[in-house]
């Protein structure tokens, strides 16, 4: 394990109740925990626990009324749709004692959406127009069934938006004396309709009731540094900003790290701004983005800015590089295209490999990830050219080039520089180290041109 | 949700406790939940809930307490390495009142692995030679962390391997009349140690200890044919073996559907092939893998078998479709290479497409992708080409051609067939959906040949 432990501003408590039987199943991987804790810590909530369970009554009242008895912030996802083992609503209304009455708003989102897409509104639909008497109510911009909020009072009622109060007939809360507000919040289940209702519904509702302290945070993203290494490096200049409050956590990913600077209360932006400034120095060009940014997006955005094209050529990555560099939408302008050549006789006639070269050096040698390159850049016609050349195993290894071997082509209109690396992980592993490394060595070139 | 609710075999209680501060600061996608709990379901045992928490004492022990306290069996992962924040071993021991005591076995495998890597074995190590009284140990074969397995006996005191017994300090149990075994099992974090090590000796131990009941269950993994409409097929023909006790459950997946066929009991292996018959006689074809094939290792076998060589021509899948094939070990035998070809002039230039076709009927059209498989399939000299032509959005859809659209032509000896398709998903489910029907496209000709 890798995280260090940070301290943290909120002592608010915070649990996740996802539910789901494909999630019992295994059959979807539960990709909310991630996107939700993350969300939260940066807000300064961290997660305290995380529970799944599956679409049945017994189970989601239970992890429900548990959490409830513990947190001050409750956040469920899914079972809020219009099919039979759409559960939630109907729980948590019977969990709270409260009824489920039509909401009139909520009817006239959903017939305004069906009008738009020309179909008839289905019927099944109706049930997401019932919402728990008093909830507030986040409209999905991407669907139908509405995101739920409802404020459980600190006298262990509910507490009503109209005054009205009555006893939650099972919930243990926090003793009476206790001042804490406590919101249980639920999302729809379908990523594309929760992220944007958390970002526009949540987000604002948590920073105004749950805003008692300050709480600023900022990742930097690294390559091209081990963990330990980036620990070592930055801990002795961050003392002077840890005493005076600052955490600092780091993160191992594939072929990066992340270094994730927070403080709260009065003076916390000044102190990781200090923090950041310290980081900033020691670490320099090897600090790719921030926060969210992959170094995808970051190759995208400085090729675009400066108006230079890409080209590719990959081998042992197999298509990867061309993937992650597609998936950023507006990628189409400033990526021209690349070769897999995985076959020698495809690097040769795809990609101007001299028979000769292979013949000599071998398909991973530093001769061919060169000749890759610029032939790449010449055929697309491209300002820049990455080329990747290497052995991704399990086979094919020796004892010269062991699995993991791998060198990365840079070409550009001033020459060509290659870098040998080993990366001896498992095959996905190595894809992604390898590609994420390549991209990383374009992005040096650029910021330093 | 599109998960069926299914009856099943096994009455017992299951649950998963991730450990992780990581989990719950976002920074890791807990992949044990969905590993774990799809191998649990094909043993016949759904797990009830899975928790996660930091790496806590307070957090971890109230979590195992509490799971002991309503389930069979109990899985940790994780905090069992040999930092200072991997707690759960003793954590765990505390919980159950027992010692840690050195284990040899664990001492020379930890001691014999660093001999071969020829390096000396770290200080830090000794900690995870320490196991619970009696504990069952599971040498780890991929790094340095045992697994634990220990047996909560039926009289609510944790049984131990030599007879001796002694009060849990605060574990809840079953009732003492109930004569249920109860197993908590702790494996290491790293999910290259976790998966064999469950396969390797869980699944054994759970066999022996929990088989009351006999489980079968097979996947049968289809393409080309929506859920709702896949259910209506194959619902009517599967309802006498419903009737006798088979647990029939469907899942969407990006651009294939899952059927689940599942019976537990005397008779349970007969019931399952006499529904998977049913499956297989309406589905035919569209039937592409069992259990955990993907599409792309179906399509390398395939062409391994056949001796038979594949090239790529991509557009708007950007190169998903290579590295998806070149994620299959052994690829590179049948996988000659690819072309990415985003921009106009590299279809021309590197894929063959006439100019002519580009400014009659545009880079989106039948013709381009058709001179794309047909130009792909020459270059790379290779027995079969796909190509794929389409619009992955966000921009860039027209009224005729709106985002989404996409055709994908195939090319062998016997011509060139192109279909065309609309998969209007976001960007990153748009590309796997159309990498996916593409394989299958493939596929289907491979056995119809």
């Amino acid at each position: 394990m890798t995280a260090s432990s940070e301290g943290f501003a909120s002592r608010m408590i915070v649990e996740l109740v996802n539910t789901g039987s494909e999630l019992m199943l295994g059959r979807v991987l539960n990709t909310h925990q991630q996107w939700l804790c993350r969300r939260l810590a940066d807000l300064g909530h961290v997660v305290t626990r995380q529970v799944a369970v599956a679409d049945s009554g017994t189970e989601i009242q239970q992890a429900v009324r548990e959490a409830l008895g513990r947190a001050d912030l409750i956040i469920t996802t899914g079972g809020l749709g219009p099919t039979s083992d759409d559960l939630t609503r109907e729980l948590v209304a019977d969990l709270l004692g409260k009824k489920l009455i039509e909401n009139q708003a909520v009817l006239a989102h959903i017939e305004k959406r069906f009008a738009r897409l020309k179909r008839p509104r289905p019927a099944k639909t109706s049930v997401e127009t019932f919402v728990p008497e008093g909830a507030l109510v986040f409209l999905n911009q991407f669907g139908t069934a509405p995101g739920l909020a409802v404020e459980v009072g600190e006298d262990g009622r509910w507490k009503m938006e109209n005054g009205e109060k009555s006893p939650p007939p099972s919930v243990i809360l926090h003793p009476p004396s206790s001042s804490r507000k406590k919101w249980l919040v639920m999302l729809p289940g379908p990523p594309r309709e929760l992220r944007p209702m958390f970002d526009d519904s949540v987000v604002p509702l948590l920073k105004r009731e749950f805003a008692d302290e300050i709480f600023v945070c900022r990742t930097l993203r690294t390559t091209g540094i081990g963990e330990s290494r980036v620990q070592e490096m930055v801990a002795a200049g961050l003392q002077p900003s840890v005493s005076r409050g600052l955490a600092v956590g780091y993160c191992a990913r594939p072929g990066a790290v992340d270094v994730r600077l927070s403080a709260a209360g009065k003076g916390a932006e000044k102190i990781v701004r200090a923090g950041e400034a310290v980081v900033q120095k020691i670490l320099g060009t090897n600090i790719f983005g921030f926060d969210d940014d992959e170094i995808e997006n970051v190759v995208v955005r400085l090729l675009t800015e400066q108006k230079k094209t890409l080209a590719l050529a990959e081998s042992c990555t197999g298509g990867n590089i061309a993937h992650r560099v597609t998936n950023v939408p507006g990628a189409s302008v400033v990526f021209l295209g690349g070769v897999v050549s995985y076959a020698n006789s495809a690097k040769v006639k795809i990609t101007g490999v001299r028979a000769e070269t292979l013949r000599q050096h071998g398909a991973v040698s530093e001769a061919a990830a060169r000749e890759m390159a610029v032939g790449a850049r010449e055929k697309f016609g491209a300002d820049f050219a990455i080329a990747v050349a290497g052995i991704a195993g399990p086979g094919g290894g020796t004892k010269d080039k062991p699995v993991g071997t791998v060198f990365v082509a840079l070409a550009s209109a001033s020459g060509v520089d290659v870098k040998k690396m080993l990366n001896p992980w498992d095959r996905a592993t190595f894809k992604e180290v390898t590609a994420t490394q390549a991209l990383a060595q374009l992005r040096t070139r650029m910021i330093s041109a």
